[in-house]
């Protein structure tokens, strides 16, 4: 007996790497029972046609009409926009979502542009991926991925359980929150990081004799200013519609930067070491040993020697005794001497029987404290 | 024909990570006839002679005497006081030099401290490890790793000379720079970023709610926070010992982070959009792509299915053909599906053959670009 899907007919709006993902991951599960993909371009609707993304594509808002479900899926700052054209060709009764990093002016501007009958819950799938575009998408995108819903104290109930459906459905784990919670958590944990990876940068650039400086720039340098390579377009847009938040981040961490000034000006070594003790403290406190949105993975550190071959006899053994590698990563090689490598897997079973197994076979691997 | 060793007997003070590190790189390249550990602790010195970090231990500094190299590698707030304690006991023509994160204080403290005769010429191995202690040492610590040098105008050249053939003899590249700009540099490109990730944490835990707000932290966050995991203690003498130069480079920081801050509050969408696309483009400049202190890798990228085995699969086809796996990192997996892995090559043409063998093999792979 087949159950019938979440949706009848789902459309996404603007199928790029989020929103093909959502199309892609909806149709895999059966959710819908169909999905239209709708956008300008006729060749990124070609494409999301080619790549499976979508059952059907449209460059018209007309063929929203009908619709259960409505994704929009484009920047940001573009979102209040979309909603405004396609309002008129919504049917009464339609759930509508969007997918932007930030939620309180979205959700305020819905109620205003929205027509009656129609249900809005923002949300925020937190996964992405280093690809852009219907081309870098994949169902497995939002797999034990957090995904944020901010209903309102107007939502209606089976609106929110639906959504909920969805977010699940898809293999991710819905979160539900306040929008202003959420900009502020966004602000804190994402926006202010790139602002100031962006300013080390762009400081550092400010010396004279940059060019040898960055020499030494280390993997402190290199993790710290990471997210500083990722698209100004996009950030703009993350920067204008969340600034009340921002602003509201950064004079936090602004006044706990003077207080660091200060003890550094002073040589208050006491002030110093309690800041770096409570950061270091704080940070052990936080979920450090996932990757991506993964579960805590359990580690081993292994000793080898660096030749060719070295890498797939280890996974060998492994692979052989049915033990899968959830996450591999060389911590530091050395030309035609050896490294150090570090394997994480899934269970602390198989923590046990691979750090076993590779010691059998005279290869030392230690397990890794928590 | 045995040539003649670069230093007759060597000294190092402090046999920790480095110090015992260094002790095993130039023992086993032989660059010493001998090599004496020295320090405090008996519990740690017996330990470096079970590990092979040193020939033979003492407790007392008059075991310095006839000594032709002196390596001060204790933590740097200690080294001045330790300079001063072995002063007296010191042979004429010594060369003496340090492995401090800072450079200035310490050149200048060896002035006044050291006898007429002795040559202190500073050193900064950029180096290291997750590891602590002589247990974690290792002689291969320094391959291919940036190791400063901070000679004076006074610093005579057969010394200098004998530095950086011991710097070069240990695998490391030796880095002539004035202690200003080392100081100057390590302030921006280290001890700044630290304090700023931080100081990211701590203003985070100011908010309340920040439980659920650090579930919201992804890989960004925790890329940005990493080094705030550091020692505090190791940490807290560094920030002491450069403070001139790290309120320099802060204050730079300010000055950017204000710029940023006025463009948000004003909403200028143009400013904000060229501060981080400057960041982004100069970020692209840099070396970005080596590992730890490696040489730049060639990379390419592969999509598998993730079930028990691929991993040894793949390397197994790379390693019967010669094909050395310099570096492997798991982008993304997900449970019983697959996952996408970005392998890394010293060459060009290995990173050629790598992907045109595991493409006939049917796994895709394709080579990432510059």
């Amino acid at each position: 007996m087949r159950t019938e899907p979440l949706f009848g007919k789902a459309a996404v709006v603007g199928v790029g790497l989020i929103g093909g993902s959502l199309g892609m991951a909806i149709r895999s599960r059966s959710l819908a029972g169909e999905v239209i993909g709708i956008g300008r371009s006729p060749e990124a609707l070609q494409a999301a046609l080619d790549h499976g993304a979508v059952d059907r594509v449209s460059l018209s808002y007309g063929d929203l009409s009908g619709c259960d479900l409505v994704i929009v899926a484009v920047p940001v700052g573009s979102t209040a926009g979309v909603l405004r054209q396609m309002s008129p060709h919504l049917t009464p009764g339609v759930l509508v979502t969007d997918v932007g990093s930030t939620k309180v002016r979205i959700v305020e501007e819905s109620r205003s542009v929205l027509p009656q009958g129609a249900v809005f819950i923002g949300g925020h799938p937190m996964a992405g991926s280093e690809k852009e575009g219907v081309a870098g998408a994949d169902p497995y995108l939002f797999e034990n991925a957090f995904y944020v819903i901010t209903p309102g104290p107007e939502t209606p109930e089976d609106s929110l359980r639906k959504l909920i459906g969805m977010v699940e459905g898809i293999g991710a784990k819905p979160v539900l929150m306040d929008p202003v919670d959420h900009d502020l958590s966004v602000a804190a944990v994402s926006h202010l990081p790139h602002l100031v990876a962006a300013t080390l940068v762009n400081c550092l650039f400010d010396f004279p004799g940059s060019g040898k400086m960055s020499l030494l720039a280390a993997g402190g340098f290199r993790d710290t200013t990471r997210i500083a390579a990722g698209n100004p377009g996009m950030w703009r847009d993350i920067f204008m519609t969340n600034r009340e938040f921002i602003l509201k981040a950064l004079s936090a961490f602004s006044k706990r930067l003077d207080e660091f000034r200060e003890a550094v000006e002073s040589g208050d070594d006491l002030k110093i070491y309690h800041l770096l003790d409570r950061a270091r403290t704080l940070k052990a406190g936080m979920p450090a040993r996932t990757r991506g949105y993964l579960p805590a993975l359990w580690e081993i550190v292994v000793t080898v020697p660096d030749r060719p071959g070295i890498i797939g006899l280890m996974a060998g053994i492994l692979g052989n005794a049915g033990i899968n590698i959830s996450d591999i990563e060389i911590l530091r090689v050395r030309e035609g001497e050896g490294g150090t490598i570090r394997l994480a897997f899934a269970t602390g079973e198989e923590q046990d029987r691979a750090a076993a197994l590779l010691n059998e076979s005279g290869i030392p691997a230690r397990k890794r404290g928590n």
